[in-house]
C-alpha cells in the first residue's frame, strides 16, 4: 500500500492543469466567473470544483479514481468497505440507522448521543431504548454507557435490533467499549458506532482504540473534526455481517447531494494520506509539544488543566480555579484571539492540532495571551451550584411513540413549571448537539435546572421555540 | 437594500484578518495544518472554513450573519423566507417533500423528476401518481407536464396533498407553468417546485419567469448550476400558506450537517450578490456573445444548433447533422478539452456562462477547438432509431405500494425478457439523474430499448445492480 497516493486529488490537479473549458456546472466556471471581491479567497480552488466529468468518477456510482481513494481508506482502516462523506457525519449517522432499522423495531441508543442519531431514529420510525450515561465527576461532564446498563437493556429488550452509543464523547472520553461491543454480537446486535471524534484513533498509542480495532459494525467519523480536511468531510466505515450493505449504499445516495463538492473529497483523500504516514516521530514530536504546553498553561495562576487519563489526548479540558464559568473563561480568551470547541457550565474545551514533526504552531504566543486572558481584571459571576445530573434508572423509553405524538395537541407552558409534562420539542445547546430535551420525554427537574442555567450563561441553544422567554412546548 | 452587501463573506473575512488562534475544528486550524501537496490549491479558502464560533452564527438556528445574508436572499427573490441549502439541491428537495407530506398522501409528481424527488417521496412513504411529460420532437427530450394532464389527474385525486414539478427541464425549457400552479391552487394543492436549473430567471428577460414569481408554494434552486457558488450551495424559498414553515425548517436541519462548510454559505453570499447586481447591460452583453457563439458554432459544417425557443438562454443543445450520436461528439468536444453537461443519444448540453459586461470568455478558442473536434476523421456509429417514449396513458400509479415492496421477494432477469414484470430497482442516467426504472413500476418496452440504447453508446448510469450484464431485478 503506497500511503502518498491520492488518486482523486492528484486526477482533478491533472484535470485543472490541461486548461479546459467549462460548459457544464458550476456555474462558476473553474472559478472563471467569481465575484472580484472573492476571488483571493475563492480562486486557487474553485479550479478543483469539478463535476462528473469523464474520468473523474462519480460518488454514487464509483468506479475510478474516487473507488480508489475510498479502497485506500478501506485498506487503512482494514475495512470491508469505506465511504467518503460531503455533508458530515450527519449524512453517515442517518444512513447507518436508516439501512439498519425498520418500523416499529426496537432499539437501544446512549442518551447523551448527537442530534443526527436521534433525527435517524425518528426517521425511521424506530422505537428508541434510551441509555443513561455515566458521568465523570471533574469536569462533570456525561461519558459513555456502562457494560451493567447495556447487559440489563439487553436483557429486556433482546429484539433490539441494535446498540447505537458515541465513542469517544466530545471531550475526547472513551469506556469499555470492547465487552459492550462482544455482548452485543452474542446476542447478533450490531452496534453502530458515531465516532466523530475519533478519525485519528487507528495511528495507534497514546490514541485510544478505534471502536473498528474494537470490532464495532458501522462506524461514522467526522474527518474534518481532528484531520485537515475540510468542513463536511467525513468517512463512513462498513465492517459487519449483520448490516445490509446495499442498503447503506441506497441511503448514503439519498442522504447527499447528487452533485457532491469535490473540493471536500479531493480534501478527504489528502486527509487519509495525511493520516496514514502519521508516524511514531510524529506522535512523539506531538506528545512533547503537548506535554509542554499543558505545563505551561497548568503554571498560569487561576487556570487548571484536567490529566489527559485514558482519553484522547488531542483533547485538553481547561478550567478556571477561581469558579468562573466555562462560558466567561471562553469570552475572555476569545478577546485575546484564542477561540476554542466549546464552553460549558465549568470548562472550556481545547482541540489541539493534528501536528507532524516540524509542522510549526503558535503554542507559545498563545500562552501568553492565555495568560493575558486569566489576569485581566473583570468581574464574574462564580459558578453557580452544579448538581449530578445522573438518573436514577439508566433505561428510559419515552412515554409516548413518534406515532402518536402525530395526532396529539401541544401547548406551551412556562419551564419552571414544566416538570412532570411530556416535551412535545427538541431543545439542542450547540455546541456539544447533544438534545437535552427530546419529544415524547417526560420533563424532569434536573433538565430544567441545567437549561436554566445554561440559558442564564448566555449558552447556544439550537431548536426550543420560545426557549428565550423560558417557555417550553409540551403535549397536552 | 444594498445588493452589494454579503454579510457572511464579510464577517468571515474579518475573523480571518484577525489571525485567530484555533484550537477548535476543523482539524486543518485555518489551513496551518494541511499536506503540502494540496496548499496552493487549498491555502486561500481554508482561511474561511470556520465552525460556529463566536460571531459566525448558525446555519441551524441563525439569527446574525447568516440570518442577514438569508435575509437579502429573501429579499431579492420577494419570498417569505429563504434558506441556504449546503447540501444541494438534494436536501432542499427531501425536506420540502418530507415537511408536506405524511405518511399514505397521495401526491402528483412530475414522471421525470430527479432522483431525489423520488427518494424524497419514498421517504415520506406517500403515495405517488405519477405524471408524464411531453416530449419535445426536434432534440426527442421530456419537457414539462401539460395542463391538461394536471387536471384529469387533480379530477382523479382529488385529495392529493402536493403537486410536484420539475421547472425548466435539464435543457432549460419551460411550459405553462402559471396556469398550472393556479388550478392546484384552486384545489388547495401546494405546488412544489424542483427549480435546480432556474436559478437565474429572476433577473428578467429573456430568461423565463421564475416559479417563485408565478406563484408556486416552495421553490428548491441549485444555485451551483448557473451562479458563481461553490457545488453543494443551493437555496430553498418558501412563499405558502399551504405548507408549514416549522416542518421545513425541522427537516432542513435533519437532512444537513451539523457542521454546515462556510465556504459554501460564503459563496452563496456572493452568489446572490452576484445575481442581484446583473443588470440591464449585462443581459444585453451577455445576450450578443451567445449570439456570436452560436452563429459561429453553426457554420461549422457538421454541426447544428437548435434554436433557443423560449427556453433558458444559458443554455446551448448543440447535435451532429452527420447522424453522430450525442455519446460520440462529446468525446470528440473532451479530446480538444472543451466539456460539456451531458450527452444523450442526439445532444450534447452546453451551459453557458452567466457572463457580466467587461468579463471575458475563450469562446473564440473554443469554435476553434469545436471545429477541429468535428473535423477530426474519427470513424462513428450513426443515430439508431430512436423513438417517441411517450406513453399512451398520462397518469400512471405504481403497481405496488412501498409497503407491499418491503415484504416481496426478488429475482434477476435478463433486461430483454423483462416487459411486464414489476421493477424492484432504480436505474439512473447520470447525468441528469432522472430515473428511468423505479420500484413498484410495470416495465414497458420502451424503456427497455431507450436503456438498451444508452448502455450501447457507453452512457453513465446509477443504480441497476446487474445492468452492466444486462439483467434487472424484479419482484417474484
Amino acid at each position: 500500500m503506497n500511503h502518498l497516493k491520492t488518486p482523486l486529488f492528484d486526477q482533478l490537479v491533472l484535470h485543472s492543469e490541461k486548461q479546459p473549458i467549462s460548459f457544464h456546472v458550476p456555474g462558476h466556471k473553474n472559478g472563471s466567473i467569481f465575484p472580484q471581491k472573492g476571488q483571493d479567497y475563492f480562486h486557487s480552488l474553485l479550479k478543483l470544483d469539478m463535476t462528473e466529468l469523464t474520468g473523474l468518477d462519480d460518488l454514487h456510482s464509483p468506479e475510478g479514481i474516487i473507488f480508489e481513494a475510498e479502497a485506500l481508506l478501506a485498506e487503512l482502516y482494514r475495512t470491508i468497505k469505506s465511504f467518503f462523506l460531503v455533508n458530515g457525519s450527519t449524512a453517515g449517522n442517518l444512513a447507518m440507522i436508516l439501512a439498519t432499522l425498520n418500523k416499529d423495531d426496537h432499539v437501544l441508543v446512549q442518551r447523551n448521543s448527537h442530534k443526527s442519531i436521534m433525527n435517524g431514529i425518528r426517521l425511521a420510525n424506530a422505537q428508541p431504548v434510551y441509555l443513561y450515561p455515566e458521568y465523570v465527576q471533574g469536569p462533570m461532564v456525561a461519558s459513555g454507557v456502562s457494560l451493567e446498563t447495556v447487559r440489563t437493556a439487553i436483557k429486556k429488550y433482546p429484539q433490539a435490533k441494535a446498540l447505537i452509543l458515541t465513542y469517544p464523547n466530545y471531550y475526547g472520553m472513551v469506556y469499555n467499549l470492547e465487552e459492550i461491543i462482544k455482548l452485543a454480537h452474542e446476542h447478533q446486535i450490531p452496534v453502530l458506532i458515531d465516532e466523530a471524534h475519533g478519525v485519528h484513533f487507528i495511528s495507534g498509542e497514546p490514541f485510544p482504540q478505534s471502536a473498528l480495532t474494537l470490532g464495532a459494525d458501522v462506524v461514522v467519523q467526522s474527518a474534518h473534526k481532528t484531520l485537515p480536511a475540510m468542513t463536511m468531510g467525513a468517512f463512513l466505515h462498513y465492517n459487519s455481517s449483520l448490516v445490509s450493505i446495499e442498503k447503506m449504499r441506497y441511503y448514503l445516495q439519498v442522504l447527499q447531494s447528487s452533485s457532491p463538492s469535490y473540493p471536500i473529497m479531493a480534501s478527504l483523500d489528502l486527509a487519509r494520506s495525511y493520516l496514514a504516514t502519521f508516524d511514531k516521530q510524529d506522535i512523539n514530536a506531538l506528545t512533547r509539544e503537548i506535554e509542554v504546553f499543558r505545563d505551561e498553561l497548568n503554571s498560569i495562576e487561576g487556570l487548571s488543566v484536567s490529566p489527559v487519563g485514558n482519553g484522547d489526548p488531542l483533547k485538553m479540558i481547561v478550567q478556571s480555579s477561581e469558579q468562573m464559568t466555562g462560558f466567561d473563561l471562553q469570552k475572555r480568551f476569545e478577546m485575546q484571539g484564542v477561540f476554542q470547541e466549546l464552553a460549558d457550565p465549568l470548562n472550556v474545551l481545547f482541540v489541539l492540532p493534528l501536528l507532524k514533526e516540524g509542522m510549526p504552531f503558535p503554542f507559545k504566543p498563545t500562552v501568553q495571551r492565555i495568560k493575558r486572558a486569566v489576569e485581566a481584571k473583570v468581574p464574574f459571576q462564580k459558578i453557580a451550584g452544579i448538581k449530578d445530573p445522573s438518573t436514577l434508572s439508566k433505561i428510559i423509553t419515552p412515554a409516548v411513540t413518534f406515532e402518536e405524538m402525530l395526532i396529539m395537541k401541544t401547548t406551551f407552558v412556562p419551564l419552571l413549571e414544566a416538570k412532570g409534562r411530556i416535551c412535545a420539542e427538541t431543545i439542542i445547546p450547540y455546541p456539544p448537539g447533544i438534545p437535552l430535551f427530546l419529544p415524547g420525554e417526560k420533563i424532569q427537574a434536573t433538565e430544567i435546572n441545567h437549561l436554566m442555567n445554561l440559558l442564564r450563561q448566555g449558552a447556544k441553544v439550537q431548536g426550543g421555540e420560545r426557549v428565550a422567554n423560558q417557555e417550553i412546548c409540551v403535549f397536552l
